[in-house]
């Protein structure tokens, strides 16, 4: 008999102004790759993004706050480069922040809607 | 000057199993349009959905839990009409509760990033 995989609460937490989502899962996971590789393209192959939508929510992400989240180096050395701002670090950490909170919060409640799922 | 709407967080809270969402921000909502109206396609009508669609995801969760959410009567004198089950009264319960967790739990960190964004 075939077990079912074991039932998760994920929170896709959304900060929305208007339509535009300011941040979300996909553009923090975005940021993280971007801070970990040094280049737009390389988090969007990682994440499976083509290069004009990563480069979109990066823009995104950049309109929608006081200070751009990522740079983009566009000539010299680095040329293609890309990294987090302090502010970007900032929001990605206080995103990741804003995740943990939500899990820790749900932990009994969850553990009671739990109680209602068919056995795995 | 024309002002953005202010930023909001929404919880987007989802119940998982596999790839499969047991519960989520559209089954919660439609759970709670059923519920209200009686009947599958109204609470599909306002939501938006197909009939189709909003059957579907009836059937996902019937599927996914010990008992039905939803039961639907197919004849006698409340032909056509759908009405929560124990079970889904407290499924809905027990989500909103955990929206409500996860908003309240993230209040102060919320503050933080929203000092972040450019000004509204």
């Amino acid at each position: 008999m075939k077990r079912s995989p074991e039932a998760r609460l994920l929170p896709r937490l959304r900060v929305m102004r208007g339509s535009t989502i300011l941040l979300g899962p996909g553009k923090a996971d975005l940021l993280e790759a971007i801070g970990r590789l040094g280049t737009i393209r390389d988090a969007a192959t990682e994440l499976g993004l083509s290069y004009m939508r990563a480069w979109n929510l990066v823009q995104t992400m950049n309109d929608g706050f006081r200070e751009p989240l990522v740079i983009v180096h566009r000539g010299g050395p680095t040329r293609g480069g890309a990294e987090l701002t302090a502010t970007g670090h900032a929001a990605l950490t206080l995103y990741r922040e804003l995740e943990s909170e939500a899990v820790d919060a749900t932990k009994k409640t969850w553990t009671k809607l739990r109680k209602l799922f068919r056995d795995t």
